[in-house]
Order: C-alpha cells, then structure tokens, then sequence
C-alpha cells in the first residue's frame, strides 16, 4: 500500500525509530534466581532476554514475588520504570534462573476453543460465548523449564497461548475498561493430557489440563504498553524445531477484553491473576493420525514481541 | 447389640469420657478479625464456639494466617497444644469476626458425585473413578458470611459437603499414608449455579461453582486428632431451619485416603489445600418440582463434631 493513514505512518515511524534504537525501554518484568542471590527476586528482562537486571537490588523496598508487585500497582511500576532509564548492572543469563514470572497466582482462568481456525480444524462451531475451564497454580513452571510426561497420560499434547496477566482487581468489569485492569502479556504453554481431558472424568477438563509441569510461562511479563497492539502477534508452537502451530492473535474469537469482562461476571479478578486466551490449530490429536509428545521432545511455544519459551520433554 | 468388640468397647468408653469432660481439648483453629487487633489473626475456637484465644497474642512468633501456620508443621501445631493447655483469656463472640479458617489456598479440589445416596437420588451409576472439579479459591468466604445471589443465575442451590484440609505437602501419596498429608476438616457449602454448571459453559462445572461467595467454610479447621471417625459423622444441610439434606459421611463413595491418592497422582499437593468431599442427597436442582435459594433465606451446613455455618443468601 502505497497510501497511509496518517495515524498508522506516525505508528510506523516510531515502530522503525523505536526498533533498533530502544529496545531496553520495552519493560520486560521477570522473576528469576541467582545462586549468590537469596531467594527468588524481581527483575527486568534486557537486551533480548541476554540477562537480567535485579530490581530488588535496584530498591530494597521493593517486594519480591510479582503478585505483590503488581497488587502496589503504579508505586512500584514506577520504581521499574525508573530502573529502565538507569545504567544498572546486568546479570549475564548463565547466572540466572528464570522463574515463571507469576507464581502462585489466585487464578489460572482458561478459554477453551477460542481461535477461528482451531474450531474449523475440529469441525465444530465458534462458540457463541466464552467456555471457561482452570488449571490449578501448582503447576506452573519456569520458561526453561522440563515438562515432566506423567505416566497416567499416552497423550500429552501441546498448546501454544498468550496469556494475559491481570494487574488491578476487580468485578463485573466493563469491555471498555478491561485493559485498565492488565499489567501485562507472556507467552503460555496450555499442556494438555487429551485422554483425561477428553475421555475421563466425566468429562471434566480440569485433570487432563493440571497435571504437575502443565503450565510454562514466560520468559518475561511484558507491560501492555510495551506491546503494539496484543491482538496482532504472530503465534508460533514448534517441536524438535518443526513448526506444529502457527497463526496470529487477530485469530481469537474473544479477544482480551471480551474475556476479562465475561470472567469478572463469576469472579473478582486479582493481581497477578493468569488467563490463558486459547490455542491456534494444529495441536497434535487433530493430526491424522494423532502426535503426542514423548520424551526428549523439545517444545519452543513463540509470541511475536512478547518472547520464546522452551521446554524440555522428560 | 450387647456384644462389643474389645476396640469398639475401649472407643465407646473413651469418647464417652471425653465428650462431657474435656470438650476445650479439641484442636479448633480459626482465622479471626476483631476491631482492636490488626489484621487478620489465628485463634482457637474456644468453649462451643463461645469464643477465641488469640493464637498470635500467645506466641508472637507464629504467622497470622493458617497456610504459613500449616507449612511450618508439627513446630507450630505444638505452640498451638501448648495454647490449649493454659488457661488464657477468651475474646467473647460479639468482639470477634470469624474469617473461613482457610484463605488464599493453592487449590479447592472439588469432587462430583461422591456420595451413594445421592448417586441413587440422579439415577446415576456410582462412579468407578473420582470425578475432579475445582473452584477458584476467590469465592470463599467465612462461616457466617453471606451468599450473594448473582444476577446471572436463576438456580443457586445447596450443597454441604466435610471439607478436607492438607497439611503436608505430597505428589503420589499412598492411600495408607494419606492420613499423615491432612491437617484436620472443617464444613463446607458448594454452592452450586445449576444453570451454568448443566447446561451453559460447554458442560464445564467450574463458571457455575466459583461465583464469588460460593464457598462458605468453616468455623473451625478441627484436628484429625480431634476427630474420632471422619467417615461416620453425620451431615445435614437445614434451608430457613427445614432439613433438607441429611446422611452421614460414612456414605461418602471415595473416602478421604482415596481422594488424596487419586488427586495426588496428578499434582502435589500443598498445605492449606482443601477437598470437597462430596454432597449427600436433598439437592434443591433433584426435587419434584426443583427448588432454589433465594434473596432471604438462611442455609445452615452442620457436621457432627466439626460444627455449623450459617449464610444467609443476601
């Protein structure tokens, strides 16, 4: 296209400006640990995940776990984003473990069939509204992280998500205001036992969805306002590097929003609060005939902007 | 019968001893608020429920809520021993707000169909596996709290159930070593939106069981010590004082030491976990013609040894 809207060539400017020239101003909250370091800490994320910078180093008054962060909202966001535009001291990433950067959130709210093109691979309808389901928190796991195959499942297959973490409490939330409650993006890995989730108990989602290990998230949360626009990511699940998912979040039926308002009809929503927005086609038991991952797999789930996670099978 | 076993014998004549003379000797620990104390503390129910001995006034060292309290194990069980062998000073009822004893759990393990009679009251075969739900851990609230009736359902019902809390953490427990992985029971209501859990949300049971304020819990989390039998109490669930569910957990089809196994081979469990263990029949959703709650009524849930909680539907 030759003829630009004036709004959309002042985006592409500042996207071409901002690329190679700031990439450090993106904030990229992780938690992480560090051998000579006590207890899991805070951090940021930088230049392209080569290493961390210790927030609770930064400022010793800060918390330690994101859920706590994020529930003193702006008061330590702003430390954060003061610690951006400071020289600090990075970690190198061979010193530093990533955690998953929430942990032991209340939630983990969960969409089922929720991309176009995962329910034309199924052969059912889109849905007309949400369908909800849950992990339990216990098992999530850092973004380097092994996934353990439980001997209970022959088939455990893959699932690449964003997810969305909420940053301000709330209930009966607007579409409209809903972003207002968001802190951030990661990148989720949905695993998923298909026999138990799909033939046993009682046809109940939630065992075959929380086995221990099921849920990798990370590498960083990403501040909503350091990405673009969330629902236009390229979305990415490769195995042993073979590209198994690829598709867009401008693919999702209900988008952020939509979710947030419909989940805090039931619910009041927490910081740190996890959704999990659904899964493009090409998971492994709509494959003729159906892959499961086994041991010594290698998962890379993939957002644009928001990172890699890469999981081990074990 | 006249012919008691010696065991039986040595049981009768023990709990007969014990019931009128030592009633303070059972382990009741609640979380409590009261106006000229900070914050959310851990008490002892005290004397039928008459009143609370401040646990955090006994021993300053000791955490404020009952998850930390359980993690620490046998070292903070003991304080809370020695707690009820001193005469302390008791906060009356009218000073204190019960708070549930359990806040902020990991998970609320739910189980579907777990009872005999009420399997027989759905014309539904018993179920040869545990079926596994869950709720969000948002929705739970005090033992004499209110319900809030949403707008969103037109079929709230009722749903007693002995709750289970964990005590020790564990991944793949034995049924024979269940018992060492919970801390104590305590009452539960399951309230249940019908409409959602049967026919709305793709036949996923979470939406209609996690409205906030559906899991009243309570008043006490009574030490399995404190407890003679677990499986032979008797459960009732009364409606504006009309009995409306009345057996006795020795119904119940998966008992404690199988639900932990079952559950624990899918994920560890941590301490402050609970388990719903199941409702007896006398649902409103199985009458001819259903019945549901409404704005006014008061739902008592009491269970034998482990006391009663009243909410009012509000």
């Amino acid at each position: 296209m030759l003829v630009f809207g004036r709004r959309r060539l002042l985006t592409v400017l500042l996207q071409a400006q901002r690329w190679p020239f700031q990439p450090s101003r993106d904030m990229r909250l992780v938690q992480f640990q560090a051998p000579h370091l006590a207890g899991p800490r805070l951090g940021l994320e930088s230049g392209n995940g080569k290493g961390v910078i210790d927030l609770n180093a930064f400022d010793t008054t800060l918390p330690k776990t994101m859920v706590e962060f994020l529930e003193q909202g702006e008061a330590t966001l702003s430390v954060a984003r003061r610690a951006l535009t400071t020289s600090l001291p990075v970690l190198p990433q061979s010193e530093v473990t990533f955690l998953s950067p929430v942990t032991r959130p209340d939630k983990v709210v969960c969409v089922g069939m929720n991309y176009v093109d995962h329910c034309r691979e199924q052969n059912v309808p889109v849905p007309k509204e949400p369908i909800i389901f849950s992990k339990f928190a216990s098992c999530i796991v850092g973004p380097y992280d092994e996934i353990i195959l439980p001997p209970e499942s022959q088939e455990v297959d893959w699932e690449v998500e964003m997810a969305v973490v909420i940053g301000k409490k709330g209930k009966h939330i607007k579409a409209t205001d809903a972003m207002a409650h968001v802190a951030g993006f990661t990148v989720a890995h949905d695993v998923s036992a298909r026999d138990w989730q799909m033939r046993r108990n009682g046809k109940q989602w939630l065992l075959g969805k929380t086995f221990d290990t099921f849920c990798p998230l990370g590498p960083a949360l990403v501040t909503k306002d350091s990405v673009a626009d969330p629902h236009n990511l390229k979305i990415c699940c490769r195995v042993n590097g073979e590209v198994m998912q690829s598709s867009s979040t401008s693919q999702m039926v209900f988008k952020t929003e939509d979710l947030i308002a419909w989940v805090s009809q039931f619910v009041t929503l927490y910081p740190g609060d996890i959704f999990l927005t659904g899964t493009p086609p090409g998971v492994g038991v709509f494959r003729k005939p159906p892959v499961f991952l086994k041991k010594g797999d290698e998962v890379q789930c993939e957002i644009e902007e928001l990172g890699v996670i890469i999981n081990k099978v074990v």
